[in-house]
């Protein structure tokens, strides 16, 4: 038997680096004492364990710029086990009660479940599928700029999978409803984990009958058509607008479409 | 303005039909006094709704046979319309309580949302995206038997997207799982809402390197290849095995190998 264990080194949902830029890991003395641990996975014969965040923590929800150039720093194993650490810890942290009876509930089989004392009901950490869509018309490929975004800043539209949707209806609906125009063909390409809170990123591939838009103006500020040769810059850094960072799908998605 | 609505009739979670084999709809004055409505969206000029279970309603949550076979006597877009409407009406049932607080919520934004009354938190309706996957060796489909499925009835293996997880991560490790199998190529082929109670079915191809198995026998009861040639006779019901009803995406699936 093998007991060699460590804790991944959080600050409530923030990672923490060692001097040479990996996750830093501490050991399980470092939980407190009541804290939920959730098994994360064994890896080179450690046991890898993730203490959920305690009650009033305040860590920021959503992705910031902070956040954002940290992750960008990391190698893509490291960024893999934050991302599923960080979504699963934060899914504990929200899942203190059952949505089912309001009893109060426990942490069970390692981490990947919460049970109510009350009711029984068991929990299972959430995944929301969304879709994230290359539109393509004539050459050129739609982009968006959300509202709030900063001016010049670029992505390619994206919206929950709504119940009862399959992957090509939300991307057709999503793009009607964000821009007014019908597409068709549409084609997976690749999926990706986004931790903010949990999310399973499905990127596809459609063609728009038209680029005559409708906006949405209270979820976009712009959405664009532009050039391949533009988004081949804007991915270089030095385009018309402010692409995603590398680490984001999108990033990935305007890359295929560009080499396409 | 247009005051037109009508009210999906729903016994709990149970569909009924009219004479003609459609869904049965009735007016809003059907409703129990204190139902909550969820906007289901316009329908040839008339808003449709569909109420919430009361408390304590025990409608089965999983699919039953008596279920199925109705579903397969549905056209296309009632089944569409019955399944969005039950995964949405069966979350709200489940989602009394806060998960955050404990606190009561109260229905918003016509069903597509609920509010804590007690500290504010939001809460959206769940979906679960969950692969199903064809897994190919030399011209064989695997496929298995779940524990405490009937004999002979075989289907695609399916599993949860875990937190952190691609589609393609999912598949390999889901059929590594319960098969013992590695699998590479994984490709994705067709996506499925499936209303029980809210998943997102992600259809995915891939060949195993193996077809030596080590199977999950907490899972699974018996995963086999098949030829060709025996999925083909059991999707025309007089194979050496039953295969998934025609409105099951794991029925398509195996119907697009069989063409391949
Ligand atoms: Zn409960
Ligand atoms: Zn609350």
């Amino acid at each position: 038997m093998n007991w060699k264990a460590r804790l991944l080194a959080l600050d409530g949902l923030m990672p923490s680096l060692d001097d040479e830029g990996r996750l830093a890991w501490g050991t399980l003395a470092d939980a407190a004492e009541d804290a939920e641990l959730c098994f994360l996975g064994i890896e080179n014969g450690k046991a890898c364990f993730a203490a959920v965040p305690p009650r009033g923590d305040a860590s920021p929800r959503m992705a910031n710029p902070q956040l954002w150039s940290l992750m960008a720093t990391l190698q893509h194993e490291d960024l893999a086990l934050y991302g599923g650490a960080r979504s699963l810890v934060d899914w504990h942290a929200r899942h203190r009660f059952c949505a089912q009876c309001g009893g109060s509930t426990v942490i069970a089989k390692g981490g990947w479940q919460r049970n109510c004392e009350a009711c029984g009901t068991q929990h299972f950490p959430r995944t929301d599928p969304v879709t994230i869509m290359l539109v393509e018309h004539e050459g050129r490929l739609m982009l968006g700029r959300g509202l709030g975004w900063p001016e010049g800043r670029f992505s390619a539209l994206a919206g929950f999978v709504e119940p009862g949707e399959s992957i090509e209806e939300a991307v057709a609906r999503e793009v009607f409803e964000e821009a007014g125009v019908r597409v068709r063909d549409v084609n997976y390409i690749a999926s990706q984990p986004w931790p903010f809170p949990s999310q399973l990123m499905i990127g596809c591939h459609s063609f728009a009958d038209s680029d005559e838009l409708d906006i949405d103006t209270t979820e976009m500020a712009e959405v664009v058509f532009f050039t391949r040769e533009e988004v081949k810059d804007a991915l270089a850094g030095s385009g018309p607008f402010v692409a995603p960072p590398t680490h984001a799908i999108a990033h990935h998605l305007m890359h295929w479409w560009v080499r396409k």
